[in-house]
């Protein structure tokens, strides 16, 4: 199976994160290595995988996490990559100018070049996830179109970030792009207090958003997240990958580091969407009021 | 609980259809009236409710089991809300002029008056689902706008049906124009053939996109699918109605005929979109290639 073309071979990183980048840094390493040796075509990070998640409160200090890309995280990942011959996505907190910063998924190919960027335009705010106070939403226009795809050892893959998961919009519109399969790398988590039955709702209703996203479109859908107590949040891991039936294909415990691997076949999303033929019959006549806030009246 | 002016009571009404349509109707005006004893607010047929599901082949007489709005059904339906004091959503084969015919909903008011009906906007073509042949597409302009909601008894309904379901675009622009709950008469059902896995993952895949609709929108949706065999195709019910969170409240079995019930707490949809707030981070700046078919490149 992972020697035929049309298998695409992910390796989601889930891992716990310490305060110095550094360690941080080198387990994501260890795991990217890992996923080279299990023949994987891509790796993905969780999002901001280098630090601790600092969105939990607003600091301005925090800001000295950002760095530029390329910049040195992305140096050392372009090496694993060339090293190891697998293209990487990577979720870096970019520094893009004097005072405009970015939560980035980076994207290397299998030569350890970078190919491109996608900056996260679904930017949340409520309480312990505060990231408008640190992250300019992606920008979209001729020449920055915010949703990308990046074709990678065969695979067209769309580039998407955690809030981005709730949107169908962000889905649709990579899909559209003739993405194979769509990266969530995630940092979600529970808050103290939230009773468990409240708490397994919350998973429950991220994966089958993400799943309907699969559904939908007739893609892969792959989610990273972390783990690890970090100050309030408990971070649920539950990293996942879909089939285009909404299947899920494989599945990572809430608690542990953990390499995910999971084949992606990509001569299965024809006959899948000839199946279930959803992007036929879309009424673009009929979707303009999707660039509206609200319909009033 | 249902005596508060926040909570809306939904009846769903599952059965089976036999070749006669007043027997049919005569099935569903009992399932009605058991919704109007159980205090619903309003009661929601399944999928042309009237007929067996014609479209599984392609043979003009069928056309002869259109009929108009108001038409005979309606004035029965008309009849039984204002005897019963409900309000009805049922789901019509209409002609609505000389060789126009459309896949509708009528939305009728709990004093027995149509307020307005919505014409189903996707149409499925696919073996055994030949509804392109039967159904003009419902009509979007600034006379008919094809998303439709309406004021019953203390609620906003959208109304979409069936094939929309697997389309978050007709969800969202129902949302935005202030739905608290998205309908679903539906028609679907297992081909013979397909393996019992298959079957179940077809139904989840179901399932999961509608719960997500009602999580990415803080609506509750309802899903009303008929059961039995014809012909080739099981109907497999399993009507549900889901929660904003997109926790399954109410759940009908797989074969038989039932009345399914459920509260719907409105006061409930604020807060769930203060908690999650996707109608907020919208980026309606970048969502104008929605309406596009496919972006090359």
């Amino acid at each position: 199976m992972p020697d035929s073309p049309d298998h695409f071979r992910l390796g989601l990183c889930q891992h716990a994160c310490v305060d110095d980048p550094a360690a941080n840094i080198a387990t994501a390493i260890d795991q990217i290595q890992a996923a080279a040796d299990a023949k994987c075509d891509l790796a993905v990070t969780q999002e901001l995988f280098t630090t601790r998640y600092f969105p939990q409160r607003e600091d301005e200090q925090f800001f000295e996490l950002a760095e530029p890309i390329p910049g040195p995280t992305t140096q050392q990942l372009c090496d694993v990559a060339s090293q190891c011959g697998l293209a990487i996505a990577a979720s870096i907190f970019e520094q893009r100018a004097l005072g405009v910063y970015h939560n980035t998924t980076v994207v290397i190919d299998q030569a350890g070049t970078i190919v491109g960027r996608y900056r996260k335009m679904h930017i949340p705010d409520d309480p312990g996830f505060y990231e408008k106070y640190y992250f300019t939403p992606g920008d979209h226009d001729a020449n920055a179109p915010g949703w990308r795809t990046f074709d990678l050892v065969g695979a067209r893959v769309g580039t998407l970030i955690c809030w981005d998961q709730w949107y169908p919009e962000a889905a649709r519109l990579t899909a559209l792009r003739g993405a194979h399969i769509l990266l969530y790398p995630t940092a979600i988590g529970w808050i103290p207090d939230d009773p468990a039955e409240v708490c397994e709702e919350q998973r429950d209703a991220w994966q089958t958003i993400q799943r309907s996203h699969a559904i939908a479109n007739g893609v892969y859908v792959a989610a990273v997240n972390r783990v690890g107590v970090e100050g309030d949040i408990t971070f649920y891991g539950s990293s996942f990958v879909a089939a285009p039936s909404g299947k899920v294909i494989a599945q990572a415990g809430e608690s542990d580091a953990q390499l995910i691997v999971a084949d992606c076949d990509l001569a299965a999303i024809d006959p899948q969407r000839r199946a279930w033929p959803f992007l036929r019959d879309r009424r673009v006549d009929a979707y303009r009021d999707l660039t509206r806030r609200y319909v009033d009246g």
